[in-house]
């Protein structure tokens, strides 16, 4: 089966950017709901799709209804959609393909593993699309679609695409906190957040061409015991900040000591 | 004062990069310090130098001393050159520019803030480079000598410096444990790494181009406790995993609490 006639449930980042990837891949985006009229509107004008807030307004006919909402609302829009014939997938890292098994006979996951936002569009080419499918033939449709809009297409289960997602929290956004501490230390001393710039890019890409263990540096790494308590004096007036100085220096030099081991 | 002949103490990793940098540039290494001779001798080969793990065999004549070893050697290398009329600067951190005023007259600090390996020489052009200095003409001196190597100089007093450090090892080396850490998840649970490469990338692509307190995402900023709780769980047995986490989750919500109430 060929899937060209999509219903987007959902219209907040990442349901934003999978529409306009995949409208652009040539598939037709044929409705949006969000429960927020105004939000479905503003992406629906952007596919050229129509748009409601009542889930039991959406057509019928579409070979694919995608929910890309909160965890929380998946299983209950999906029981919502009734008696269609298409299939139905989440996009979301953490819950399991088995939130449809007792209603739903064509379904999966379409979990493209990536950090978005609606004001700039990224490029799906790259992204890593973890699929998971009730059946062979569902997952042969999602696989040539996900191979529309990208070239790297991954087959998970429910229990591995859990500790992906994890991961994801740590490498992204676990990061991003890091540089929103950093950003405020910097403008509470009136010093501009752009110093850190070519840091933020050449940390990202050592560790894209290389092994995170192994790129490691700072004080902590090097155990100057000197510069740490200092460093943590810094951060006297900020104890949540200085609690996760502290913290994340034990884990660099734990790592350290565990890979001299190996 | 034009700086040409400079020795380097020290051959680890910022050393190797500012020294190859330089010479790049047309200035003369003309001695590199290391206390492991062989260190000394691989960074010497590739500038065209003399080498020593002797303080007291290096020449007196050169117009620049860049001291670029561990903090707790600064002070005391600085004291075993003895009558030198060049110019001594250090490239620490963390370290204030007094280090230098009870046994020098003309010295500084040539701090680029980026992190360095020496198996990848990285682009100097873009690193900002914060400059201290003895006196008005040594500035002038240590200016036009970063302005050979960076577009991007900065003066920065020590105290501010310090500050900017501390910012640069949450960016930089605690950013990189969260990445340490995602790959150890991914390793024990038979997942590749590389799936995440994408998304580091296109972390700090976002934050080099916006804001880091907007660019937020994730189960913690969604206060999404289930997803919280049940990625805690699979912590379980990496209780310092599971530690950072609960950290790392409260600050977020933390932060974006105080960015509603402004």
């Amino acid at each position: 089966m060929q899937i060209r006639d999509i219903v987007m449930i959902g219209a907040g980042n990442l349901a934003t950017n999978l529409a306009l990837a995949l409208s652009g891949a040539g598939k037709n985006i044929i409705a949006v709901y969000s429960r927020t009229l105004a939000n479905a509107k503003t992406l629906a004008d952007q596919c050229q799709a129509k748009f409601t807030n009542q889930i039991e307004q959406l057509p019928s006919t579409a070979h694919l209804y995608i929910i890309a909402t909160t965890d929380s609302c998946i299983k209950q829009l999906s029981e919502k959609l009734g008696d269609i014939k298409g299939i139905v997938v989440h996009t979301s890292g953490s819950i399991p393909i088995s939130v449809f098994s007792d209603h739903r006979k064509n379904y999966g996951v379409f979990y493209p593993l990536m950090t978005f936002s609606k004001h700039s569009q990224v490029s799906f080419a790259d992204i890593p699309v973890c699929l998971e499918a009730s059946s062979g033939r569902v997952l042969i449709a999602l696989h040539l679609l996900a191979k529309s809009i990208s070239k790297n297409i991954v087959e998970i289960s429910s229990e591995k695409r859990k500790l992906l997602h994890l991961s994801a929290v740590f490498a992204c956004n676990f990061t991003n906190v890091n540089y929103s501490i950093a950003e405020d230390l910097l403008h509470q001393n009136g010093l501009s957040f752009d110093l850190l710039k070519p840091l933020i890019i050449e940390t990202a890409h050592k560790n894209v061409l290389g092994n995170p263990s192994e790129n490691q540096t700072g004080p902590a790494y090097r155990e100057d015991y000197i510069t740490m308590h200092e460093q943590m004096q810094l951060l006297k007036e900020t104890p949540q900040y200085k609690e996760l100085y502290e913290l994340m220096s034990k884990l660099i030099i734990t790592i350290k000591h565990k890979n001299d081991q190996l």
